[in-house]
């Protein structure tokens, strides 16, 4: 087998959701499983909803953030750890940072919102500012790395991010034992990978489907065409899936253990959201009812299944959530 | 001691619960006990939520509703059961009469939100309208058990009533162990007299106070003249706690076990509200935002106290709600 100097070295295996599950026990919440007669009356499945909108920070997204740090050694531990987003991976990184014990600097877009601005500082975290019109994050990233010795976790492409992100559904399957089919919000793909993960071992029947918001279906189209394909930043009020290709590492796993790639309107995402918030009273932002709102919708079919469901995150603006649940 | 007809005959005790805990094993939810490091930082103390929002239909109120069903008699069932109310208990008393296979008539002012009216018939309900403006409910009620035969169970002034809300405090109590401080919402005084039921046996040093409208201080004017005073519906968002008086059965407890009674203004309310959504990701009508309000105020000193708190439910229109949390 040729290598390409862009692709994934080793294989993401179980073994590593494994390890990164007993990396963060203590410090992740073992999130509950919530279930809704209504739900299930609705769509005639038994849904189990995987609850990380109740995680630490509001998302699944401490748990990669919290397990890579875990792993540093005492030189990357003394420099300190790095990383751009704009979203739940930024706080993610500042609370696994302080957690720990060192320094974090997050680059942000400059016109990022004031809110999670704030948040990340809040959790100690630099935030260091760009302008995204005119400067490439990535490449301010490196530069940064290399000045600062800092280790750089990007959000999504990174090994042990996705492992993190895995024991998501590790714990998810512990609970319901097999199912028939695991429904997982996709953007650049840490979560529907590590998940694809742990159901290849504790669930090995059960389909897994990746659910996008339709004008952001790179996902989709990467799985069909076999490469990664790139679609520019696509508008969708799924603010964390607004990702424009997947990542390397994530990609690797997921041609290999996913059966499918759906999209959800952003419409389906609303009755979703206003769904979660009447029936279930549960707060989820946009981009955590994309799993729900494929089987909600019908999109994808759930009649007779043992489904699970991974809500990934619960952190929107209440004046938005406001806006968007009295329509 | 003399009697006087329209007090209790007979003293309540932790048995009682007891007993009602029996009866709802199996049909009510045992709701989960929240916990919140953000709310814990902000107090100095230690909150342990217990979140009756999550439990079936919403509310609390199927807890007593239910308890009061199952104890009926073959003749009881065999006509059925009989209530008035605009709130939660109408839809606890549908769906528990549904339950249990019986009948069940509720009696709502005409003018009731469709959106009520229509989960009560929902759940097999039968609706009988009146004139809140003209007609009496009570009397209406009375006359309607006459000729029909049916079991009258109000709201909030009956002994199994008041039994069935004490078991949200013995759970508690049970996950939680002693505590030093337990918040209850006031309206009528089921819930407020129930939990300090539980707490007399369960925790005997904890101080139990009733928290309500600062519009509707009726249970706080009564607990300190010792007699059960009405000041006509209150202006509040409260819905729930738009009560002119406690009930009978519910004084008798209250003044024997309660410790005090504060009061919350409307504001309080919302800022409990967006509290819950934003930080704890749960959705709380504002009459169960009471016992958090004083709180996360100030009113009620927390500091260094282990402090239960019941969130009495969750059900508000969206349309509300987000109206309430936009502001």
């Amino acid at each position: 087998m040729t290598e390409h100097a862009s692709e994934p070295q080793q294989e993401l295996t179980y073994g590593d959701v494994e390890q990164a599950a007993a990396r963060i026990a203590g410090a992740a919440h073992r999130t509950p499983v919530l279930t809704s007669r209504t739900a299930d009356a609705a769509t005639g499945a038994s849904l189990f909803f995987k609850a990380e909108n109740l995680q630490r920070m509001g998302a699944f997204k401490f748990r990669g953030a919290y397990n890579a740090i875990a792993k540093f050694d005492a030189a990357q531990r003394a420099a300190g750890v790095l990383t751009y987003s704009s979203g739940n991976h930024a706080q993610a990184i500042a609370l696994s940072a302080r957690l720990a014990g060192i320094r974090a600097a997050i680059i942000m877009p400059k016109d990022a919102p004031e809110l999670k601005v704030r948040a990340t500082q809040g959790y100690g975290g630099e935030v260091i500012f760009y302008d995204r019109y005119t400067e490439n994050r990535e490449e301010i990233g490196q530069r940064l790395a290399r000045e600062r010795g800092m280790t750089l976790i990007p959000p999504y492409d990174h090994p042990d991010v996705i492992a993190g992100q895995g024991t998501a559904a590790k714990e998810l399957f512990e609970e319901t034992g097999p199912l028939d089919l695991l429904l997982v919000p996709l953007g650049g793909g840490g979560l529907l990978a590590g998940c694809a993960l742990a159901a290849s071992s504790l669930s090995p029947d059960c389909k897994v489907i990746g659910v996008e918001p339709e004008a952001g279906n790179d996902g989709q189209q990467s799985l069909r065409s076999g490469r990664i394909v790139d679609i520019g930043v696509p508008q969708t009020i799924a603010d964390g899936a607004q990702t424009s290709h997947l990542g390397q590492h994530n990609f690797a796993v997921i041609r290999r253990l996913v059966d499918d790639i759906v999209t959800v309107s952003d419409a389906h995402l609303v009755e979703a959201m206003k769904f979660f918030a009447e029936r279930m009273k549960t707060v989820v932002e946009p981009t955590g009812c994309l799993a729900a709102a494929a089987a909600l919708s019908g999109v994808v079919p759930v009649a007779g299944k043992r489904v699970g469901i991974l809500i990934s995150g619960g952190n929107v603006d209440l004046a938005r959530f406001a806006r968007l649940v009295a329509g």
